[in-house]
């Protein structure tokens, strides 16, 4: 049933296409800081993910920093950069992966009479132009560039075909086939996959590939359709984050192929073990929670009611799993390290966890360690990942939360008396509010002072028990602008300020995202999206 | 695009059958009370839903009564009870749905060999007459009986082909074929269900059924293959709740039906306006948040990153939106209410959302609504909802908080001073802890003492702003049994010990549910589900 139990070959390897640095971080809410950003690209190289699509390096600098980084970093991956159709942007994003030792310029541009219409206000022949031009345009930077129909779910079929050889005759290696509006069943999307490969000359030079959103529930479903199709990349993102109902989920499309090798007999090359690690980074560095009943990697996943007491499970395990929660590194958890425990078993631990950090970093992460084995009992495996990942957060630049008292009740009005490190000096101010939570964040906006409203609130223990520690997320929204920014700490109210102020941060970073660079020709708009 | 626009055929008419109160109530931790389950069941049947399966009677007497007072009050839908095979089982649902207007038994019993073999312990030719003996048995309490083959997906086809037929010809007039690990692929289960159509004789005496759970993140796509091959009852779940990865969510299969009629031309009776309304509910009642990138009813499933200053979805909105928000329910958020709002604008404002409560429950209602003014400026219509369901969970049976009061600060330990009505008596106690919801479950369990731990911790605001009140979600585990509690304040500390307590309540409440009647035969196990 694994893939390692059938004999590799080259026409059945699935590529894939990881785009929750650029999909995923693009949707409302979800912006990572380059730091966090950085922690994702590496632990992805790691996993076996074939392509990092690692951001959109004309819509900021703050992207275009990241891809560059990214590309410098990365050891096994292609690193990919996103690119409209325009010279300015298909220039920008081959500096970006300049430094690759592997790099991508993918590129795009719709192809639906609605886009085309309403969004590029271009004719057919206009945009069958710019194809030409922007993979010519490409291949300038690289020999690897990808050509992407937006919305071509929604696209007339003959004009498809014509764009698509287009593409491929000016030298696109990889076609992508969005379905960018999550609007296409599983034979829908395998018969256009397959008509385009049969029907398009020279189809046999690219690698065709899926990008399927979910809006109806599907997304995983339709990838794997236009694998049996022919297809042979599947674009995806870890938790199936990305614009509105996200796309399809890494940790799905791997293990339904892993799982069903007798239906679908294709192979991967991630690393499936590390996807529960790679879920929680995620949803950590976006502030996005896996809901319980999620695939792979909810906490309900491999859940049954009653546990190990369960009849046919002690019967026989097969009876309900078809996976191993091993395989998809789901560990029972375990009581690792307490007070006593020292450095070199707190390193081991990091290295069983897949953490590689450098000396500082160590040392910073143990010296929280310690501090948390004063407050807390035990101190499981999840306590020292939400450490760690706490550690890469609260490593990005501006105000720091130093020290919280509050002072509670049902009989209100409740206070919280913070003091914050805001460029390198050390202010205290007090607030009264409704609910020790809304005194605390009043607290932190006498300290700084800013516009942005409380758009969402969120709290989950880190493991079980009381004294657990409890990790925040907070999405702040300033004029359309939305950050979210986490905090753990075994202290609720301690979480919710580190949170508050981390969202703050990356809101004032964020900031220059929607102002366009100077020298674009048309600035990067919102809607501009695969 | 739309159901409306195209005339209806019987033949097109897809049945929906909600297993929320069943398969999802019985999925880990998600365990509601008596009063829940009304409600949801309430809902339910106001949106559309064909089938409610409100249960499996004879796991528990807790079971049995909200099956049978389910069955007392749903005006429209057919009211389903869940047996085994056995006649003692069978005999107890027909006893639960007697007072329904029309009532459906399900029986259902395991048929692929690793079942077979390993929990039921019992040969084919013994399961193919337990299958005869079942349905023939529920069929002398009602003529709509369904029968179900469990792990039918990894069942042998000769074999599941003779159990059908076999059911057929005791009167089954629904037969579902269940992935019972979500195991299948939408090819082959589209040509498992057309198989079945195909080959078993008197095929068309019942409505064929899919019930597909989502452990490969296919349920949906696999529940519409179904339907395509001639399947014409789809069970689901609201939020897709259910065991592990959950079961094929209602308003994915519904919204996928109604988006793409051009290509699924079938219909439901479902109101979809109503789907969000639904969501909420259901995700309080079971403590299970809903994740931000679901499908349909997540937060993000009809953002744009710069909401409506983002220049397509301004050119034209079909440009990146193929359901309007209005058609499941999702409203901006408007500003309704506030503390000079009387008794009239509030009823009228329930009535707005949905709510039908008696006299006293409007009353109670009304009173925690002016009290919610008093301390938070803008009410919106999701305070009003929050504050409604908290009344809806809160008026179990068991203790309840009065008053609290919590001291906190990074200096520690954390101090919380909690009084408590447990059986009419007011208690007070105070207790320390690490953080302040540490130290306010523990002056709980001083109050009342309990060996339960905390599983789960989850806490979200219900709206914008710093005030919002907070849902908090607390799931305790003892002994391998779990329920969840959840609150609704503007104070999270507050929220949290009412959460706590609606767990605490509901674990002993729900205690019975694994003591088996002492007159079943064979006592319900936690792995025994469709």
């Amino acid at each position: 049933m694994s893939q390692h139990q059938t004999s590799h070959s080259d026409k059945d390897r699935v590529v894939i296409f990881d785009t929750t640095l650029r999909d995923g971080e693009q949707s409302a809410g979800a912006s990572m800081t380059f730091e966090e950003k950085l922690a994702v690209a590496d632990l992805l190289d790691e996993m076996g993910v074939d392509i990092i699509e690692a951001g959109f390096p004309i819509a900021s600098n703050g992207d275009f920093e990241a891809v560059s980084a990214i590309a410098s970093r990365v050891k096994n991956a292609v690193v990919c950069g996103l690119a409209r159709a325009g010279s300015k942007d298909i220039d920008r994003a081959g500096e970006a992966i300049r430094s690759a030792k592997r790099g991508r310029i993918h590129t795009f541009i719709s192809t639906s009479p609605v886009h085309m219409k309403y969004k590029l206000q271009k004719e057919p022949h206009q945009v069958l132009e710019a194809v030409t031009a922007s993979v010519t345009r490409a291949r300038g930077f690289t020999d690897d560039v990808e050509w992407s129909a937006e919305d071509a779910t929604r696209t007339e079929t003959e004009f498809l075909l014509r764009c698509v050889e287009a593409a491929i005759k000016a030298g696109a290696t990889t076609i992508n086939i969005p379905d960018t509006v999550g609007y296409t069943t599983p034979d829908e999307y395998s018969a256009l996959i397959r008509m385009l490969i049969e029907t398009v000359p020279n189809s046999d030079q690219a690698v065709f590939s899926t990008h399927c959103h979910d809006d109806l529930g599907m997304s995983v479903a339709n990838s794997l359709a236009g694998v049996r199709a022919g297809a042979r990349q599947i674009e995806c993102t870890i938790n199936g984050l990305g614009e509105r109902a996200g796309n399809a989920a890494l940790e799905e499309v791997v293990m339904a192929i892993r799982t069903r090798n007798d239906v679908m007999p294709y192979w991967t090359g991630i690393k499936t073990p590390m996807l529960m690690h790679a879920s929680k980074l995620v949803s950590t560095v976006s502030g996005f929670p896996v809901q319980y009943n999620k695939a792979i990697v909810g906490k309900n996943a491999f859940a049954h009611e009653s546990g190990i007491h369960q009849d046919g499970m002690l019967k026989h395990v097969e009876t309900y799993e078809i996976m191993r929660p091993e395989d998809v590194g789901v560990k029972e958890t375990n009581l690792v390290m307490g007070k006593h425990s020292g450095r070199h078993a707190f390193r081991e631990k990091m290295k069983d966890l897949g953490y590689d950090l450098g000396q500082n970093a160590f040392e910073d992460a143990f010296n929280r360690f310690k501090d948390l084995a004063d407050r807390k009992k035990q101190i499981y495996d999840e306590d020292i990942e939400a450490l760690v990942e706490d550690g890469i957060t609260s490593a990005a630049k501006g105000a720091k939360v130093i020290a919280l008292t509050v002072i509670a009740g049902t009989g209100g009005p409740q206070k919280a008396i913070i003091t914050m490190d805001v460029e390198g000096q050390h202010i205290t101010k007090e607030a009264t509010g409704t609910g020790p939570v809304d005194a605390t964040f009043k607290a932190i906006k006498a300290v700084v002072p800013h516009d942005a409203t409380l758009a969402l609130y969120q709290v989950q223990a880190v493991t079980e028990g009381t004294d657990a520690q409890a990790e925040v997320s907070v999405r702040l929204s300033d004029g359309g602008r939305m950050a979210t920014g986490r905090g753990a700490d075994v202290d609720t109210l301690v979480s919710s300020a580190k949170a508050y102020v981390a969202a703050m941060n990356k809101l004032m970073t964020h900031r220059q995202k929607t102002a366009p660079d100077v020298d674009a020709p048309e600035p990067v708009k919102s809607s501009e999206r695969v």
